[in-house]
């Protein structure tokens, strides 16, 4: 159950109302975001609960049959926006485009890769800093030095820029050179990194892990929007499978199926989600049909000089193609 | 290494090829289809293979370093063109729509989905009548009698019939009743049924298995072309994964990868591929866009009255809505 | 619900009760065997079944919930107990070992494996003679004069004799020269295969397949028996995962779960299971030591040089430790 | 590559000896943990290593080809010894057993449980202070003044304590409170975290990933061991599949492949790995069989009132049996 606060609720009142709900045998969790204040209630006792939609200080209620609450579309039925600044939103009904490198290598990549983003008008870059690498030996970033580079040159041109956090240690120092923070399939489950993320007020796109069901990605979703943080973005990219000729198996099943659980935009990963170069556009493309409201991949200007993971990357032709391709294959799907 | 042979080669010739090929350490098979005649060759040694084509009897010869050999685009680049008679052909370059309940029921039900399917000009029309079903109480189908009375209300209306086979010793029968046979996840790699397929001279529809490979697909397609039949669909049906939300995980990754490895059309199947109703148009679109060249799905007037795996099965409405617009999909990804 | 018909009961007496099921919204398949008549019932119905067991020509009758009903054992407590003849058993509370190659290859090959097995004390030989293989092109087996010469052999020292069928269209000819018939993974939901075994009355030892849940397997085995065959043994062979290190993750978890679900013996094979040749014996032990029944593995004089799979075969001292402390195992465990 | 450092090399030979090998194109890691100085070395060119060996201050060198390198047998072969002090210690060659409950509820269950241990001889207690859990709504431990009250009270009584970090910010302030870090399956790739942990001097138990691989962990461990700390234990607990009846396929195979390709100790958790109560015993004695070094379980004097995850935790009895087995279990192992 989600109860909404007015903005005026005196904490008496709040006090007299918890203290209703917990007389019903609910568990509570005050929630306090930039866009509201709730008390979600977790239990199974069944009650009145206009007893809950009259109490003074009480905006709205609502039951919520799933186990993720605040992030689920059966109690907010309008789509989330993501309001980035200038006129780049993301949000259902949308296309958004991300583009950039697996990593931020030097300063010459990342003005190749911007005037290439800024040639095709895609408004948000990729690009890690801090690079999750299986082995500790793997190039693993330039760190917050390579991000403020990053973030300069980018903000110059009016693009807004999305990296990989990897430690809750690290939100403070990246926090002003960052426009979206991403968090990797690795960390889908690093609750106490969700929890941290939930105190800022940039937004968070969220992969799905590796096995990760929806279910798990939803309540992943959950710890940082109940940690009061409302601006989230959800991406598929991906689960593994025994199939050895592709990386991962991009499950484009997700889409409607997120779509219709959540009111939080989906975007996808083709990159990650298929892992082979040639196959990117095909899958990019089956996403957006599917239903995603943008995708994420990766471009490097020489993809086989890249750093990290260039075997996934498209170089400039390729991700021109892929984004025109991609924004007909969008107005068509508009226009069904 | 595939060795195409003239239709003229005599027997003394093919036995001097046969003994040149085997001096090399290689292991022959004679394959004979409607198609051509060739030899198929696997080892590893290296030699000079002009001493091979120019051999009398020899119109080509191909190196092809793929586990499967008949099947791969490594030989074959010309896609494979299924004609079914009348003007009905699958192949890549075109859609192909394939729709009909999971099972035959009654002269009803089949006169029902007929008209539907006529009216919307799809000509090829699913329905099993011996189904595979985890329970051996579970509705099996109507068997070779519902087959007949299938074939004969859609052959007069000018429909061609596509309907499972679960047992070699069925192929006979069946065999003057319908116009492709489809192999089914759980049979895929039944390399009995597969053997005897390759023996006669219709399609045959075959699909990946549950937790199948890519590779593995191609080989049980190799099967049937090298006992024979080169007639052959290939079909993407989901795979196994532990996300509950869905039966099974599409897999669209499958599509280019697919249409890179062979020469044969593929097409999926959404219902089974996703099993949730309302899911099944958009990722049939997506498969579309990832370079399907056909969609097979279920539909039924009635979907929760069918008498199994309703869950997953369209009504007439939705099956209109999806037809309509799998070809607007086609159109617009053609013209990319 | 399963309803045990006393051998006496009258055409009429059977009539009358089927109505009297009928009557509750039940569908009926009769069921008769080498070890009993029984009518197995599916319905949802509540009604009182000491109607049913008051009724004339009834000797007991169970509600089973399970989805699988002649196999569970909340219908038969008991363990299933398989003769094969002399004091060969396979059973709950014995240790089964089963030993050979994966394919028959020569007499000499049978000889000598049959010196090994009789050396140590091991009552059941496997030898493939019909190979399931991926590839058209692998070496198949040398098929029934393969079967005919290993049978003879192997029985004439004593040594009963298990091998794969792959076809209904086998099971005749297969039947003089074999004593259990083996369906593998890729086979494990060939219903009609199933359904032809379950008309003879020799044993049948039934694979899980690739991806197999339990249920499924439990739902094949229910087709054989409720075919007319009672003597099933079931048989845990490693799932697929994303592990590359080998060819499949052996299940243990299965073991205790299955002997608990099934009254059916439930034996494990390590070869495939782990596909590694040393790797093998640790995973046999702790299959026993988990409560299998019994364990099937490859053993050959030179695995190197064997046809088929050779990778995952035992050689024979490997094999004759592997017996020695299998034993001890169970022994062991029996004695906890 | 690894080279090792000796002791007394000076800044000079070190930095000679770089310079040597980064000539050969070789990129170099420098580690120095409790144990020893060591020079991690990757690349591929092929060079006399003797050169290496030679040079001043390099006491040995070794080519390590996995992937991993300081965690990999093929460099050292000698089993790791974990020395927790007093006499308890973990390695191959001997049993560790490890229980205790999920999550850390009162001082009044953790006395319980610890005089549970101490009747029973266990040396090791676990218990969850920060506990992950999928939804943000559930309980997540009693934090730090959990922990130091379940040490206070298990040191007292000589019992080491092992319990979950899931953040960097919280290793400081656990460190006097543990005796063993624990790194669940959603943090085996968190490898901020893992970074940290190299940095201090007390052990790590890190855990596979859902569908982790075996080198995903031998690489997540390298992490540790190239970040300082030698103290490594790896455990197996279960992978993702589809099977519904458990919620892991707990997967032994791991076992014989991890002793094989590490020197360091597996240890092995039935209780997440098999999530089934009744069936926590056999899967365990089975590990055991494989090759373990150890299983760490969960036990609660009353499993159905824990306040998380109590389906799959045993209660004393069940407990009492599962010691006394496994250690039966062992010796009989180690009589083979």
């Amino acid at each position: 159950m989600i109860i909404t606060l007015s903005s005026d609720i005196t904490p008496e009142q709040l006090q007299s109302l918890s203290a209703l709900i917990g007389s019903f045998g609910y568990k509570l969790t005050e929630v306090k975001t930039q866009g509201g204040r709730y008390l979600v209630a977790v239990g199974s006792a069944e009650f009145d609960i206009r007893l809950v939609g009259k109490a003074p200080g009480v905006s709205d209620v609502h039951r919520v049959s799933d186990a993720y609450k605040l992030v689920s579309r059966k109690w907010r039925v309008t789509p989330t926006v993501i309001d980035l600044g200038g006129e780049t939103h993301v949000h259902e009904g949308d296309l958004t485009l991300i583009a950039g490198p697996c990593a931020i290598e030097s300063e010459e990549q990342v003005r190749s890769v911007v005037s290439h983003l800024k040639r095709n008008g895609v408004a948000i870059m990729r690009g890690g800093a801090f690079k999750p690498r299986t082995s500790p030996y793997a190039f693993r970033g330039l760190g917050l030095e390579g991000l403020k580079m990053f973030h300069s040159i980018a903000s110059q041109a009016g693009i807004k820029v999305i990296s990989e956090v990897v430690s809750p240690g690290h939100i403070a120092e990246m926090y002003p050179y960052i426009d979206i923070f991403q968090v990797g399939a690795r960390n889908s489950q690093n609750f106490d990194l969700l929890g941290e993320l939930g105190k800022v007020d940039k937004p968070v796109l969220l992969k799905r892990a590796m096995a990760g069901t929806l279910e798990e990605l939803l309540q992943s979703a959950e710890y940082i929007f109940s940690s009061g943080n409302e601006k989230l973005i959800l991406c598929e990219r991906g689960v593994r499978t025994s199939e050895p000729s592709y990386r991962n198996a991009l499950d484009l099943n997700a889409i409607p199926a997120l779509k219709e659980k959540s009111h939080l935009p989906v975007i996808v990963d083709p990159s990650h989600g298929v892992g082979v170069r040639r196959w990117v556009e095909p899958v990019a493309l089956a996403a957006i049909m599917a239903g995603a409201d943008g995708i994420i991949f990766e471009v490097h200007k020489h993809p086989e000089e890249a750093l990290s993971d260039g075997a996934q990357t498209l170089n400039y032709l390729q991700s021109e193609r892929l984004i025109r391709r991609a924004r007909a294959a969008f107005q068509f799907r508009r226009g069904l």
